[in-house]
């Protein structure tokens, strides 16, 4: 990925680098999310992403990584440094490689239209420092940003051939600018990049790996690889050529990958294991309800980040402290007793309660030893019961252990829940989950 | 950051490039967290984050970009590419610049016994494939890695001076080898970078600037700037210099920056809102309850993200149907008939129920349009009440309107929520958050 072909090729993909800048970022103190969606763009339109790179809040670093990503692809997508404050260095540094070191800066009268409008829609006066965001390049041109107060840059670089775009660094200023102002330029026809990603949840990736075998060969067209994160393991598939004919090849892999993996795939590309619960709990009608202790919410949050949850969601109770299983969940004194908070006993009562208490079809509790601290001989740190009780049927409780510090194991019993719910609406409410070491099962009726 | 300077010195820190490895990067399919993580770490070590770069599973690419970074940098760190499966090109990678290409890669005795019993000691076969992490360059050593399959490795690199450290991509992994392992290799005295956060709430980032004006100029030592995500602006200080000398000059400017920006800096570098509040409650013996509608347990998630919140935070409701709302926060059903689920009155209920119902002395509650449907004129999306009831208090509701899409309004609601605490906390229960555009506060008797 350092060098791009300069040949010119009918069926090319333009090739697009990518530069992030910020201190912030440099340091670490912050996720680059940017660059990611950035790419994932790029793919869809049928373009390429190329080199990344981050650098700091650094004029002369800047312009330097802004020069060679531009002569070495059709195109660069820059994202921050376009604030108000005097770290924000990309005009700057854009001016440097498109007008030439020395030249100044230029006030664009839209620009300032455009800050005066804003602060007046908000009845607030204008700092003086925000007319930094009018200035720009000679050569460059404003992008409209109708959602933030800086504008972006557009402007052809001086050495090679490629167009540098400038964008906001905040999300929600920097997406749309990018769908309005860059993609209709680099969305042009020929060679696609497609993609797909198949989501499982269930087996380890080796295991993955072992069904997959000659289809992850390297130099095989389309090209198949696995990432894991949290339990989920995820087969990705991409081709390249000529549109149609790449997502035809694309459409074929991912019908093998399905072939050998089978059923615990549970989604394709942006599916969530919520949003694929939420299908099939939608489509039966059915309505799910949460009891949580060691999750605290983190359940309930992925089910409703999927927009339209409300239809097949109840609701459900963050029971951190024991009073409030008893209370809220009607689990008995003497189960607590007897068994512990984190038992297979105490994780069916919660779920069995949950299910009482909200009149929903399905119900899914979580209780477990989430560290860092709290884990014993019997029940080390990572030790974790999720049960899931349905309306006249038997209610079940797995035990896991997760490996991995508090928010691993948070997230991965966030994910377990809900793939017991998906293998119960599949018929398979018993199902072990083989990668999950010390897994054990145990079915109790309701 | 484009190259570094050669020339020894005797405070310079270390500069260390990182590089990120995989197609699921470069295609932006997972986050990148390694980099930044290891950026931090590099930062309390007293080692400097160089040039980042990010490149797909790519032999030569990444050949290529190995050598780039090692020759430009004191050492390169590279996640990635260490599993079992075809796609994982590290090994193959590091030996072209290691040993030079052509070179076999040699089985090593000690990693094919780590393999063997990883699996024997969970009593499952190794899956033949697995036999490919045992590999490793000639001049290469082996790094232990207790959590997983794949062992690191490190080599000193053949042109230029760095060494070269290969980590496993699963942070899992990654973060107690690079503690083990690299860390101790790059902790040497001399230079330092020294970096602090302080986290505000409550103000727009042009005002913060404002505030800290000229400590933000370019050139100054220590070096000023801000970010904002979500609601919450931070300034990062960041001070190099001979260790001591870095670290006071780094306090002298956070306590600048304190007396200009006062109480609404929350929290400093790792501390968290949540993890803030948690600490006033806890000195104070006090105890937290939530009843969430639009945020669906994201604040629980977030309270309970910190370890030992079960000392201070009750649990809560998680009332999604407005049936929940009424049976399990007692709200009135003519309340929502009057005002609707989304409403001051709503909210002010649906506090003081969760502080009735589990007996806390504070109860936020959570009522809104995420969105991306449900708006109207009067509660366009982003409109969102958020309550806060203390017992033997008024109960106080604000409405915000958020801009962005729904996973942006439910992470600034969860966050306000907490600010509102904060400032409850700090006897300001009725503080107006300026940057938040059309907010208005109500107060009403409990």
């Amino acid at each position: 990925m350092s060098e791009a072909p300069q040949g010119a090729s009918p069926v090319r993909a333009a090739r697009v680098a990518i530069l992030s800048v910020g201190d912030e970022l440099v340091l670490g103190q912050i996720e680059d999310s940017n660059a990611s969606w950035i790419a994932r763009e790029l793919c869809a339109l049928g373009a390429e992403p190329g080199e990344r790179r981050t650098v700091g809040d650094d004029r002369a670093a800047l312009a330097e990584a802004m020069r060679a990503l531009a002569s070495s692809h059709d195109a660069l997508v820059v994202t921050g440094g376009l604030g108000p404050t005097l770290d924000d260095l990309t005009r700057e540094a854009l001016c440097d490689i498109v007008d030439g070191a020395g030249v100044a800066l230029v006030e664009d009268p839209k620009g300032v239209a455009h800050l005066e409008s804003w602060f007046a829609a908000r009845g607030r006066p204008m700092p003086a420092s925000n007319l930094r965001q009018a200035m720009r390049p000679p050569s460059a041109r404003l992008l409209d940003n109708p959602n933030g107060t800086a504008p972006g840059l557009a402007a052809p670089a001086r050495e090679g051939r490629a167009q540098v775009f400038c964008l906001p660094g905040p999300p929600n200023e920097m997406k749309p600018m990018f769908a309005r102002a860059v993609a209709p330029v680099l969305a042009r026809g020929g060679s696609v990049v497609a993609t797909a990603a198949l989501h499982t949840i269930g087996l380890g990736e080796s295991s993955i790996g072992e069904l997959l075998d000659d289809l992850m060969s390297r130099g095989r067209e389309p090209s198949v690889g696995t990432t894991a994160s949290d339990g989920i393991v995820s087969i990705r598939i991409r081709a390249t050529g000529a549109g149609e004919a790449a997502r035809a090849a694309l459409e074929e892999t991912v019908a093998l990958c399905r072939a050998r993996v089978g059923a615990i795939i549970f989604g394709r590309d942006g599916e969530s294991l919520a949003s694929v619960v939420g299908a099939m709990l939608a489509e039966r009608r059915l309505v799910l309800a949460t009891a949580e202790s060691c999750t605290g919410g983190l359940l309930g949050a992925r089910i409703t980040d999927v927009a339209g949850s409300s239809a097949w969601y109840a609701g459900g109770f963050v029971t951190y402290e024991n009073a409030r299983k008893v209370a809220d969940l009607g689990v008995r004194e003497a189960t607590l007793a007897a068994h512990g908070a984190v038992s297979h006993e105490t994780a069916i009562e919660m779920a069995r309660g949950a299910l009482e208490r909200t009149g929903a079809a399905l119900a899914l509790a979580t209780t477990g030893v989430a560290g860092p601290s709290g884990g014993n001989d019997a029940k080390p740190v990572g030790t974790v019961y999720i049960a899931l009780a349905r309306r006249g049927a038997e209610v079940v409780s797995r035990r896991f252990h997760f490996p991995g510090d508090r928010a691993t194991v948070r997230s991965r019993t966030a994910h377990l829940a809900l793939a017991c719910a998906r293998f119960a609406l599949l018929g398979e409410a018993t199902r072990p989950i083989l990668w999950a070491e010390g897994e054990a099962c145990r079915v109790e009726r309701a």
